[in-house]
């Protein structure tokens, strides 16, 4: 299986050339799978690695054909894609020894950004450009991937002697994928879990042994629809969507500060398609809530749920409301991240350590760390430093290659220190 | 009894003195019935000439407490006070003969202006300017009075051999008092009914046979309650009332135009008494509506009332809503505007008449005509124009009363021609 | 020349498989131009027929790119093509003698909706349904057109001694091209002009002499532009492009209502397509202004032009506002109107005859009309019903062919008329 | 002098009957003025005391005149009002040796509160309520101005050999008088500055040695003004000051949450006094905000004054904006708060020192205390518990009587211990 023949940094770029975004990592999620089951691993693919009917922010059925379409025309190996049937992700187990069971979390998706073509962006330059207009490893995912397979291709040669699970998560961006990926058994026996993320404004050979307290959130899909109308003839007969969303709007923005702590509000992406001289049935905005705590951000969605709905009331149309995205908090436990210190301090090439820093926003791995503690199991969540020469989520986001040999080098002596 | 000695004018201008505001006409009411009695009238007072329970735009019980005092001490016959109780208002009725019932509508109130003191104008000229601070007759309801009682001494000393009624209705400022005042008995039995208006922008001399199609009308007094915090440490804590009402009012200025004819929205009186550093838990305003039609003025309120509760629910806070004033729309019957403009031509200083002009705005004796209307008599409502130096409702709004006369003549002339 | 060849019914069928848009009518207005050519007619083309300065809602030059090499594919002459340039429309004229100036417009542009495919829909029945998904002859100019050219032939073959000028104008919807084509010479010969519509609800064989009164009409593209920033970290950073379009929306539906007459307000197309998490920086929509008179809808326009400004002003962002469309009203000559009603009266299969209807809605050939009565010619707008299976710019309108022979009928007759 | 013979219970009881709000406070500056002359104090008073150009949220001069008669009426010494002139506000110096100069900040003004006549409320059971109705002392400053001629009183029988300077100042409430004080010479020369405050929720017998870190607070009065017009004939022609203020209100309270910390924003009383049927031509509201930090704070008025400027343009009306209070924040100097402490001890009837406190709203002495500790001094603000049995601001507030005497004795003996 040629798949398997490839560098963790040739996979990386292969991935990079492949973009796919949230659910619809069809290509990805089956070339990890090829890998592993090589590799010895078990695996659970699709709806056995998530809960199918907690996904969130899922595309459209045609969406997701057409990418699963496009993943088999781009080399996706079909067996896998037939496991997964539409939903991707996996969950990759081998058991070595009696050992604690370790379990690793990877993200895979990427973003609807167009890569810049510039000379002095790598993937232009060395010729592993998106293959896709449109679409892009903009976060740095396809190093995670990469990292993950390196970690299994590690303990594989290594003297673990306990249980590794490889959790390759679908849709972290917006926070779609770490919900349903928590809500099934799989992490219930995990006893020391992480997660990592590259780059994060760090330099290669920085880590952070534990990133925390990001901000709970959660994103709605509002649509009001309402009835059209000559806007000449008869405005009256309309039932006005968009006036609908702007009132909302107005009202959502003027949520009250709260006495307890820092609340954020903004409204993503919206639109109302309506033709010219029609008063608006339709009108569709994300709705995008955070909070300090779990409590704040309760009182954020409470708050926006009633006046999206009261401004379908005051313009006499209707709306639908779904969870795009939704994320909680979470503090790494004082073990792990005393753990992976020492790991690192193991690594050669790791020059800097910081113990903890704050995740300036939020994070979908929150529901996986959370669902460990509460089973009795320890969490972290690393940083892996990276130079990236631009931002995450711009079209010149790149990450230091070398970044991922590191990461695979201290999770896997994170791994063998639990089994010590 | 001294008020049945004094003329018309030294009527209008007792009363001019003593201006009083809807639903507060005690004296005028208790003078009028004094009057009326001594002539041969039968009254009914206060209750028993209005419906209490649909009154409209009601002051609270202490200002109506005050002002009958304050009538009590002004000179008002005591006797009839105690007949009318909390209720103003007076149906006055004579059977001359077995000949048609003709119904006159007059109305009473005064309006809260502060009279202006410049010698130019007359009643502070000389000497009859209004006593009590703030309030004034600013828009002739105290002539009117005085034509009232001047029709009733000359059918008195005439041949009619019907049956007079003389309706003096209280609040019409607003559109407060004509609807429960169409809601007695006391129209049933009304052939031909009239009722008259000075000034109107005319000159003395000149007379409207029918004025028509005001535009139907709906004022309610809204108000939002909801919970006060202190607006630094706990801004979160309160039901913000302000919140509610500025986004009604951005949204009901902005319900929907009507592709069937003219609509309009206004917001009158507004306040907020909040206290500093506090979320606001009060806030009330008047909204008024109006259309064309009576099925546009429905539009605007069905409109309004489901946007004054749906920013209620917006921002979780209470809303109490109540009718201040309601009025309709009519068309005078052409046969009454045939008599009136008749009798209009036997009066010798009338030397112009308009047989039918629109009233700009809306009108309070539109549920009384309608009234007679529906129970198959004739309406219509008179014009008497009397060069007025000012606008009605301003603070130098006097009218010529020579106008007063005149008005007697024409409106006696026209109660005989029915019964002729 | 194969166009030359075909039959009206046939060029329209052929027009209906190849729809384009406003301002971009290559093969429509070469196709044209080639019969055109080889009657007789002198032409000028693309900037010679409109004033290219003053062109509205014009697409991006990519767009205009790919519908002209699209043309070219679709077998567009390209020696008109190359005439154009970059501009579509054609003005047509031919001297047959010394009579009258007539001038005939016609519109050429399709719609962005996506045609019907079900069998009841004539065009997939019968295979000339649109090959451009998306796009579609929803409103009959592909009738108009046929229209056009079978005058022509007509007239050719007349005795007619005056001369026709044929404007087939780019633009329509949206009332695009109707006053750039106004601001050039070719009306100011003219000294009978007509314009034709196909349809409008009423059944082949109805013809209208006079449509009416349209309302004036201005569309605003407005553009809000802020600035970015993350609405988690920094919300104070950003300058919010949202908020103000939200701001101007519920504050342009409150445009006070005018007490001289009806006006209207509508947004269109509404978009925002900000980041997640972002504070947008951009927010577009498109502002429908109409009045019953140009002072109406200067007043409307006036208004929405302050409320658009300050809304940026509030929210710290600039704003970009070109106008989309604009059209004004008129009223058709009487004498013309007699004269088409006499027309139509010659015509055996016409069989009712409305003398004037007014238009419900606004009109773009309004500009040309008034152009016309300005320099001193006479005009009208003429109705040609069409036993629409379905309303207009819906996905399975179609038109009664037989209304196109009837139309040709029609218009040559009334030409002759002028020259008799 | 009568008021001399007076107890400071009974002088506390005398002002408690005598409530003068913000800048009216003609009777309560005098009669101290009256007492310190006595007791061989030098007085500045009115226009000395306070730069009269820069005073915040200062009456209308009727209110003014009217005030400043009643004081004359409720026996003022004529012979300080004189001095005030239409200023109140006293700064009182004596020199008793070479020794440091102390100054002692003491609010004057009371509350537009109507005071509770049940008798288990003292000043109502012991006949010392409020002779004005709506006017209370329910914020305590009847009690610090006892405590302050206290003060006075026991350092002239006492060997203190430095200078005492008292600071009566006006207009505490909605942050008005501290700024003017602060904005005069008086506290160049001050080496160590007090403020006392009774009650905050503490019991007597506990007191605060540094209350701390208020929010800078800013408030603006807001006054819309357009023009009126009749809602009925001509709602065009109105510009309507209602619509206005609720797009600013809207706007407002959606000012974007600040990344750096905590901001607030209110809207305090609100009116628009409009007639009926008539477009609104006046609007007024209280803008209030705040900001931790100063930085928060401009933030917030910068944004806000943008947000109300921005409005008056979108609705074509004028606005005018006057500051009408405004705070800042301090931290007490740890070398003061040790002297109260340690002073506190040395009292007996002291059973409880918290040494520093957070301020939880605004505070107006603020502006004092900084000019202090900008000029070299030193300051704090000392909190006096007086076991309330109803909150501040309530109309059955009232202080514990022991907490007078026993802040005396806490003032005296830290003045002493300045000079130790």
């Amino acid at each position: 299986m040629e798949y398997s023949d490839l560098s963790v940094i040739e996979l990386r770029r292969d991935l990079h050339c492949h973009p796919e975004v949230g659910w619809t990592e069809f290509r990805t999620t089956a070339i990890v799978a090829a890998i592993l089951d090589e590799l010895g691993f078990e695996l659970a693919l699709g709806a056995n690695a998530v809960n199918e009917a907690s996904r969130l922010g899922v595309p459209s059925s045609e969406e997701i054909a057409a990418a699963r379409q496009r993943a088999l025309d781009h080399g996706a190996p079909e067996e896998y894609l037939e496991q997964m049937g539409d939903v991707t992700g996996l969950v990759a187990t081998k058991r070595y020894g009696d050992g604690p069971t370790v379990g690793i979390r990877i993200d895979m998706d990427a973003l609807k950004i167009t890569e810049s073509t510039i000379p002095d962006h790598a993937p232009a330059r060395e010729e592993f450009i998106s293959r896709h207009r449109g679409l892009m490893h903009a976060c740095g995912h396809d190093g995670h991937t990469a990292i993950g397979v390196g970690v299994a291709r590690a303990i594989n040669r290594s003297e673990f002697d306990g249980t590794l699970k490889l959790f390759f998560q679908p849709a972290e961006e917006g926070g779609r994928g770490g919900k349903p990926m928590s809500e099934t058994d799989h992490l219930e026996a995990v006893d020391h879990f992480m997660t990592v993320h590259l780059g994060l404004g760090h330099e290669t050979g920085t880590i952070i042994a534990g990133r925390e307290t990001p901000l709970p959130n959660t994103k709605y899909d509002v649509r009001y629809e309402g009835a059209p109308s000559h806007a000449g003839h008869a405005p009256n007969e309309g039932r006005n969507a968009l006036q609908a969303m702007s009132a909302a709007i107005q009202n959502l923005y003027a949520i009250p500060r709260h006495g307890d702590g820092g609340t954020r509000v903004n409204i993503g992406e919206v639109s109302a398609p309506n033709q010219q001289n029609v008063i608006a049935d339709q009108a569709m905005m994300r709705v995008e809530l955070r909070g300090e705590t779990p409590e704040l951000e309760n009182y954020m969605t409470d708050e926006a749920v009633r006046i999206v709905e009261a401004a379908a009331e005051m313009h006499d149309v209707d709306v639908a409301r779904s969870v795009y995205g939704q994320t909680t908090t979470f503090e790494p436990d004082g073990e792990m991240v005393g753990i992976v210190s020492d790991a690192a301090n193991a690594v050669p090439d790791i020059d800097h350590v910081i113990l903890r820093e704050p995740i300036a926003g939020s994070e979908d791995a929150s529901f996986l760390i959370r669902r460990v503690q509460e089973t009795g199991g320890t969490a972290t969540y690393i940083g892996i430093g990276a130079s990236n020469p631009s931002g995450h989520h711009t079209s010149e986001f790149d990450i230091d290659e070398d970044a991922i040999e590191l990461g695979i080098d201290l999770v896997a002596e994170a791994i063998l220190q639990f089994a010590a």
